[in-house]
């Protein structure tokens, strides 16, 4: 339907490319699978009555060939797609709360999909592109190769957020300042006295984690502060990571006196490793999380944390896929946002 | 366009009457109105082509009269609606992340609207009529008469959940078996062998709260223990509204050895409020909530509280709508799932 013109008049795909060589059209498409221009338009599209097997066919080629459709489809459809990864996160709230707002703005719906169901992600996908979408916002870690090269052919405006990853230069993404965070988050407890400070960062796949553990790393030395191989953990952003991480810190024969978290939910870990081992926070242990969730405003005592900025990166996210159909360079952005401490009750000066 | 038979053909409602005298037809309404058929069906339909002066007296007389159209719309869009008050609740990830799941069981995708954005509320009903949808989820403490009236008049089918009301009984809902958590929360206290038990509950207003609290007074009365009127507290169901209470209760002349607070945010508040008088949960005092949010495991200590299965609520109310056309009678359901106890460890036995 987005195809009809091309579909139609496979000539015009052919005139076209007399402009520029490179350009590969659906027709040659068809003519190296040996299927038909309405078969090959029927995929790109999205349509459901062609066969699994013609379709993966005519995708792979759609992806070794690097085609992309020459007209950017202008949907009919109010929609703008978010696509979580899953939907298990506690920010997820806060980045739909940020799309819808400013997708409600431009008198738009967010449309959600998960992908927490099994591994069947052709299905979304097709899915999405034959009821069509203004664009997609993804949440995920990864985006597969053949994801981003589908994506293009079909010109599907993009963007990725990931509060926890550095999605790679490639796509459209929005992040935050981890790295500064990190700083931050350590020269506040190095401003209090705390001199034994420790830090649990996420997954070291993670370029966000690793971000905010060379900020961590970078206010130490600033200060002229050891930095203790003890001292470094790594765990998952999850509550259990910052328990189990905390269990060892804080059994060490010299445990530190504050520990920076690379997360909200980890640094509610340690609250409930501290407390289990009667330890007062921050009386005993100075603690900083990273996120500032709203859940980090409810926890005994509140959490000092770093603020992510998740709403407005959510609402960028929807004002970079509106504009994308009005910009004329093809250039992909990465936009990061800045991070601040926010200062509550888990933080107190170092106790002699 | 989904009305279109009866459009273009007044007659066929007019015959239609014969059968069942009360009702209205179109053409009745476009004669009362001085307005054409055709503007009358734009209005019913959500179509964007009609001034504000017209619709309002279109949809006054929709309601007015009672009308409803005969045919129910077989939507082509793969949608389900999911309508929020505010989209601020802990537990809208539960409710998301049921209904999506249920929904995409079935190849649609969930669509999300928030109201917190002021009180146009006309705007996104008017939106969700003309794009099309399955039905529509709403998470309202209230139905006006006229939204009620209006989503009849266009054969649209809805489901109210709401976890923390007793929505009316004339709307299709889905809710909890608030009386009975309410009991049995009490009721783990008092085989604790506490008896000075309070409770915090929500506003009064809420149906929900008041359900809550006479489960309280159940389970208190039949273990012959008096029920003190200081130790019945109303709050609002956030944590501010637990922390405030608690610091009333804490500090009477004769405390409370346990609490049981209607939210888990609220439990959070008492926890917060204990922290800050230095008494131990549960040593000093025992704690009960109610949701079993996953945030309830994540404090410090985890929280016993009352499961309230969100997911399911909202998975049911997919079902409820997808079923709603197969039905032959049109008796509205109110249907409520049972809670169950979750024991963590914020109670304890009493210490003599």
């Amino acid at each position: 339907m987005q195809e009809q013109n091309s579909q139609s008049n496979p000539n015009t795909a052919a005139t076209a490319n007399t402009k520029d060589k490179k350009r590969t059209t659906i027709s040659e498409i068809a003519e190296e699978s040996g299927l038909s221009v309405a078969t090959v338009s029927k995929v790109l599209n999205g349509r459901p009555d062609v066969s699994a097997k013609t379709r993966a066919k005519i995708q792979d080629l759609i992806v070794a060939k690097g085609y992309r459709k020459r007209s950017i489809p202008e949907p009919q459809t109010p929609f703008i797609d978010v696509v979580f990864e899953e939907f298990e996160s506690p920010w997820a709230v806060e980045i739909v709360q940020g799309a819808m707002s400013a997708a409600q703005d431009h008198g738009l719906t967010i449309a959600l999909t998960s992908l927490s169901e099994g591994d069947e992600r052709r299905v979304w996908f097709d899915h999405i592109t034959s009821r069509g979408t203004k664009g997609i916002i993804l949440l995920l870690s990864q985006l597969t190769n053949h994801q981003r090269a589908e994506l293009r052919a079909r010109r599907l405006p993009f963007v990725v957020i990931d509060p926890r990853g550095e999605p790679d230069p490639s796509v459209n993404s929005v992040g935050a300042t981890n790295w500064a965070g990190g700083r931050e988050a350590t020269k506040h407890l190095i401003d209090l006295g705390h001199q034994e400070i420790a830090t649990i960062t996420g997954p070291a796949d993670l370029l966000s984690a690793r971000a905010r553990l060379d900020g961590y790393r970078a206010a130490m030395e600033a200060a002229g502060l050891t930095i203790k191989d003890e001292f470094c953990r790594w765990g998952n952003f999850h509550v259990e990571g910052g328990y189990e991480q905390a269990k060892l810190l804080l059994t060490l024969p010299k445990p530190p006196t504050a520990i920076f978290a690379g997360s909200d939910l980890q640094a509610l870990g340690v609250l409930q490793a501290a407390n289990e081992m009667n330890l007062r926070v921050p009386e005993d242990l100075s603690l900083v999380g990273f996120d500032d969730l709203p859940l980090s405003n409810w926890s005994s005592p509140p959490l000092t944390t770093i603020h992510q900025p998740v709403r407005d990166m959510a609402a960028l996210a929807v004002r970079i896929l509106l504009d994308f159909r009005k910009r004329k360079d093809s250039t992909e952005q990465r936009v990061e946002l800045a991070t601040h401490l926010i200062v509550r009750g888990s933080t107190a000066p170092i106790t002699p």
